[in-house]
């Protein structure tokens, strides 16, 4: 259906059959500035189309996934996004980086500045330490200069993404009287990943709810970096990850304490400062609260604020797809910035 | 909660994890005339809580979950249920009738009376011939003389229970036209046990539907020989499984063509006659077609009749809970009418 | 985000809230070669931002939803979409035509050539006679020459597409050795439409499912017509509507008698020559059963067929969109072959 | 199927078709030690089979659900649960009492002992001051000497119920180091009563999440008075109710900061030891997160406990059935304590 000019970036895909891989698939085919001319996945053995795994595809696009194939994807490929399990792309960045590859990587290889804190977290000792100095955090509204200049993006986790646009700009604002923050997500069960499980059987989980890894999410560290890199103080999250019987979609409720003065209209109001150039955060009216239909399916992350000025206690909700802006939606968002184009090409 | 008494039935259950398993500890904890006293299962190396497996049942049951253990259900056990696969029980049952006891068996082994046409449908030789021929189907409410003498009862496949009782009255009846039963049936996912598999992954199943296994799912020559013994005629069964988003129940359409004279109102009238002995079959009225709520955890069937004069059509639609009347709860049925108690004991 | 060309075509709504007018706003907004000037809803008192009632459109358009007025569309628009309730688009059409408009009509009124039959199913007079009579059925697939010279468009019903395209090339090639053909449909939700009601409250349809209508639903004659139409018997058609605990989606089991001689592969090759040149039929290897997954979002009906040869016994399964090919999306393609564009113009 | 004695007692119900109303009629048809001899609804007109509102119930009973008769209630019971909405049951409950009946109320009418905090968060004047300064608190758990003795209780709100439970035992303990708690519910939607609704129609809440009356909640005045009569300090509850697409189910993750020295371990012993004596909760082991499924359909609760001891942080997570432990399961508990019966008499 496109036009693929001379000019096309020629993107790489190592991961194509997760959720995450997948809906890469779906933007990336129908993004006018690239073409994907290589979707590999560990589970193909053979070139296969696309629409054996994702019957909806058929007759929409003649795209084959592919085995591995290293010598292929350097040779072919400009920009490659990595959508493999964590702990499994930090060999594939520094080789990458080496061939002189641009990389968007949405595992958590790249996320922990500190290595001791990675090994602490993912149970693996970090290999590629220099490539890790480089890469720059990509989340895109509080990063866009860093990631322009990068060549290695570290995608943020789904729920530190959530968590991240809830609380960056009263933390940035230096407003907050207390440094714990309390974030409690509920996620659908995508978020889990692709590969079957007594847990996610669909007769248990209809119906269901649960929380997990509670102060234990490998999300949390990466929420903290990120959140005490804006400000001056070292910010702690206490993350409560819930799991809730859809698809698709984080809400994440954020409890801070904050300095008295400024009313819910007032931060609404700040927030909205804050985020003026973002074209994918939408802070609503005051008692507007967001509801998770609102973004999925979308790249948006839709916020909305209450303070109840008696306790100093602010409440932020965010809503997000956690497989489009926590995921895929945003590695494109970031190769869009990565290149110099509009932040919202071939995204909506 | 319940007394013991002296008299009380020792009854064992082989296969204790899977959703039919379970379902019979639910029912058996709380009927008054057993004591379920070896509730055995492959996946279990040592005694454990009930409570481990099915966390609600905490507080409510000192039953031990227990390995296999051939030898002690022999000797403390009366009557034993089979929950296992298909193909697996066939051995079962002839060594426990072998130890003079009495054998309930949810499995497929004991359904079809031809052992050709068993090996043809389930893929495996029969191994217990003698014991093939004495049992009994148990279906209860066609079979209830056969069942209070046997010895080893076939509880019936959770798709045969509703097309049976659906169909049954008319065939009896000799008022087909056509030998030909079209049976649309739609189930609830626990109806394809507790394994995690790809297909019925929680974000895979959520909001799909589809068929499967058309003209070759196992249910189909049962529910032919079931028919084809209520009347003259051979009767041939087109027989669509499908399933639906939910965890329990199925509904099935049947379609059949019959001789003119009865309208829907006399076909209702007929099938209440039909069925006026039998506690667990509710024929409602014409034009009030059941939801699956009104049975899912119980062990009722719910029947409603249309017939279309113009075009000799008729249309039953059965509901019931495939893991109730559809396995368990019918299981139990049949247990009491093995040993003459009221068939309804221990079941609502 | 889109140019909007001087020859861009103008297009008008009337029924902006429902599910089908909502649908019809996200496919037109971003359908290059028209511009939806006007979007009007009964429930509308003053110009009110679209995304005030669906927030997900936030920051992704300005249009305004505004009141019916009948003069404003008349002089705006060249073609007028009714996504109205049944009986109340005839009107609409008789004055709409009447102004040398184009019309896209959602609703049941112009489906129905007979009169007499209107009335009967609709239950209201028809009062638009001769408009009915230069109406075209837009079932794109089976009526693209005379879609392509109409001024008023009668979009099919979203169970009458499904059955048709399953059924029709079987009765094209006159290869029914029995009139009757048994439809047995189970539909999301939305298809009940926006207005709330008890039994689709959610706790209540929440793990539900059942039959509604049977022999009673006013899409039976509307199957009946089109498909007595394609070839020289009158087909009856035996229909069970049912809903399923989802929002979207309808999956049809059709039963047919074949004259023999034909098996699986055969007719699964006849159908594939048959939608050749139909891009949103997709015809699926024998054995490989749709899903609803595979289409819900798209404007694609996928089909698949299987015969058994000793009963003469045809089974074809049909999944669609409720609200795109059942609706809306069929409403774009209709209009893109009124114009002469491709057909999947703005679809996709 | 249950035999009653003459000295049963004979109870009534007003308010007999919402959910709660629904439940305790599935609760008391079954109770051996009552008989449920008027079940009253506003929205019957004349005598009525239950079964026709509730199908399930088909041959199960023969109760009629009758028109609303203070007479004949006053006449024929002993005990009355008013299942009504909010601000309805206020005159009842004097005319109840005045009648020398006994009265266990399911609305908020009578929860918040101060008349101006019930008329500032249920807009409202309260009618019947004396009454309310009678009534206890019906959190069986904490309240059972006055519930014995009392005439009238106040049944728990459903969310107030988690969120005490959950937090009483370390109030109690005089361990919070600041009187601010943070709950955090999501509710499964029959918590929103059965009145059919825009956004609770089923293919609007189908995958969907959304607060509402974030510190707005009417529940969160009664935790706060139940839990700042437990200890020497004031409470205050930050409360944030939520929507997860299920039917039922409540899961509180709350959040407070306690006194340094007891670590998880610790705090559960302390919990355990706390509820020693009530049937109905259930500690569980330390990173034994309970999931809904745990207690819908059951009275249980279930709790568990971490504390990170970094932060002085605690997080304590209940579930609980929001019809049956937060409404009629606790109502019925309620009557057993009134009477001397076993407090499990007639619910499991």
């Amino acid at each position: 259906v496109k036009q693929v000019f001379a000019s096309v970036l020629k993107v790489g895909l190592i991961g194509s059959t997760g959720y995450s891989g997948e809906e890469l698939i779906r933007i990336l085919i129908r993004h006018p500035k690239v073409k994907l001319v290589c979707a590999m996945s560990r589970s193909i053995k053979a070139p296969t189309g696309v629409e054996k795994r994702f019957g909806d595809l058929r007759k929409q696009t003649d795209l084959k996934l592919i085995p591995i194939d290293e010598e292929k994807i350097i040779q072919e490929c400009d920009l490659v996004f990595l959508a493999l399990p964590h702990t499994q792309t930090m060999e594939w960045g520094k080789r990458l980086l080496a061939a002189r590859k641009k990389v968007v990587d949405l595992a958590g290889d790249f996320r922990l500045k500190d290595p001791i804190l990675f090994e602490k977290w993912y149970g693996k000792k970090h290999t590629a330490i220099d490539e890790l100095a480089q890469a720059v955090y990509g989340l895109t509204e509080f990063n866009r200069e860093a990631i322009r200049k990068s060549r290695l993006v570290a995608n943020p986790g789904c729920y530190a993404t959530g968590v991240v646009l809830a609380a960056g700009p009263m933390v940035k604002e230096g407003r907050l009287s207390d440094t714990e923050l309390i974030a409690d997500s509920k996620s659908g069960i995508t978020g889990a990943g692709r590969e079957p499980n007594a847990r996610f059987h669909f007769p248990e989980m209809a119906g269901d709810m649960w929380a997990y890894k509670v102060n234990q999410h490998q999300h949390q560290p990466e929420m903290e970096q990120a959140l005490s890199r804006l400000g001056k103080d070292d910010i702690q999250v206490t993350f409560t990850p819930q799991v809730i019987p859809t698809d698709r979609g984080i809400l994440t409720t954020l409890y801070a304490r904050v300095h008295p003065g400024w009313d819910s209209q007032m931060w609404t109001q700040a927030y909205r400062k804050f985020y003026a150039e973002s074209p994918y955060v939408r802070v609503r009216d005051v008692g507007d609260w967001p509801r998770l239909k609102d973004v999925v399916g979308t790249n948006f992350t839709d916020i909305a604020i209450s303070v109840n000025p008696a306790r100093d206690r602010m409440i932020v909700i965010s809503v997000l797809d956690n497989l489009v802006k926590g995921a895929s939606g945003q590695a494109v968002q970031n190769m869009n910035v990565m290149y110099g184009w509009k932040e919202t090409e071939g995204i909506s």
